[in-house]
């Protein structure tokens, strides 16, 4: 198979919010690519044989190489294109605060926003007070700044953004408004919103994302 | 409280592979730091307000700032003293290699290696294969190379090594001859702890880590 020098390929699913981290990095870095959507239940050879480890998109082809895993993904992405929109500080403090705040997101925001929508009862009410608790610390580490990176958009705004248009999905089965517990976050939310085409371009309808968390309800059993 | 301009100190616990992760590249960079030896059934103070998210070590205070998480602090080490001994590749696929790899240790190896002594019956044959498949899997990312860093030790020898220290552990709760599986890992092994004074220097003793993890069965209720 004759591969293009340049050629990037991104193989991923529309409402992975790991995905839309690779798709805004590229919008802000302005880099033409070819955009697969996966059949995670029908996972595609390429897929399957780009990632053999974890089987998970996002993955990033770029030169014929596969690169997995969405932090590392944009990490690549910052490395390879960059002279045009820097998204980690120079800074080893910086972006070791960014990193920190990153690795946050995947290890306790995913999983307390999953448990959300998955589970009923004490677990659930767990849950919502995990997933506030992580959303407020989030907001602290904010600040009074206008992005994450400070003055510009950079790689942790990127990093959590795309949770936004799952915040609807959220409100519905966590039964709260997350303006009313974070304000300054959702502030945040409009700035990115209103000041980056990447992510405006990139994030779904949040009905769309309601609309599929509550077909993946359905198929889990928790709703009929 | 004054702080030295370029005092390190570093919060951690002798027998954790993420501290030894921060030692051996301290000592690959040659620098001078004051070791703290936390109680992790009573954290210091000064853990606490460091690393007030997680309460984990370890944790490496440099100029009085925290920098928390042992991939983290590796990258911010490696970042901030530059000049000795770099532990990535310039390469952005061959870090983004190396990241993914640390990141599977993190997310792979480390749970199976704990299941090995947590676990009984079915859940503790599962964690055998996994365990046993996860290095295989590392053992193939090494391929013929010496170090996984290729010619030189490099972020994932780091990230991989401290784990040889809990090996006969391993093998006595998961009933298993690491070599026997794994040739050519235990060959890594040798030849990290043979030519890198930073790893010999910084391993406790198999013998101590499987006492510690005795008391650790103990203190969980699995043995008497």
């Amino acid at each position: 198979m004759a591969k293009q020098e340049e050629e990037v390929i991104l193989l991923d699913f529309w409402a992975s919010m790991y995905g839309m981290r690779v798709r805004i990095a590229l919008a802000e870095k302005g880099i033409p690519y070819e955009y697969r959507d996966e059949d995670l239940r029908n996972k595609s050879h390429l897929l399957l044989e780009s990632n053999p480890v974890h089987k998970k998109i996002p993955v990033l082809i770029h030169k014929g190489k596969p690169v997995c895993e969405s932090s590392i993904i944009v990490e690549y992405i910052d490395e390879v294109w960059k002279d045009k929109a820097p998204l980690f500080p120079s800074d080893p403090y910086a972006k070791a605060h960014a990193r920190f705040w990153a690795d946050f997101i995947d290890k306790k925001l995913y999983q307390a926003g999953r448990n959300l929508y998955t589970t009923k009862g004490e677990e659930h009410e767990a849950a919502r007070k995990e997933f506030i608790s992580c959303l407020k610390l989030l907001e602290g580490a904010l600040g009074d700044e206008p992005y994450f990176g400070g003055e510009s958009f950079g790689y942790l705004d990127v990093s959590l953004i795309p949770f936004y248009s799952w915040f609807q999905a959220y409100e519905t089965y966590g039964n709260m408004i997350i303006e009313h517990e974070c304000p300054k976050l959702i502030a945040w939310v409009k700035r990115c919103i209103q000041n980056k085409e990447s992510v405006s371009n990139t994030l779904p309808e949040l009905e769309k994302v309601l609309g599929f968390v509550q077909h993946l309800r359905k198929r889990f059993g928790i709703d009929e």
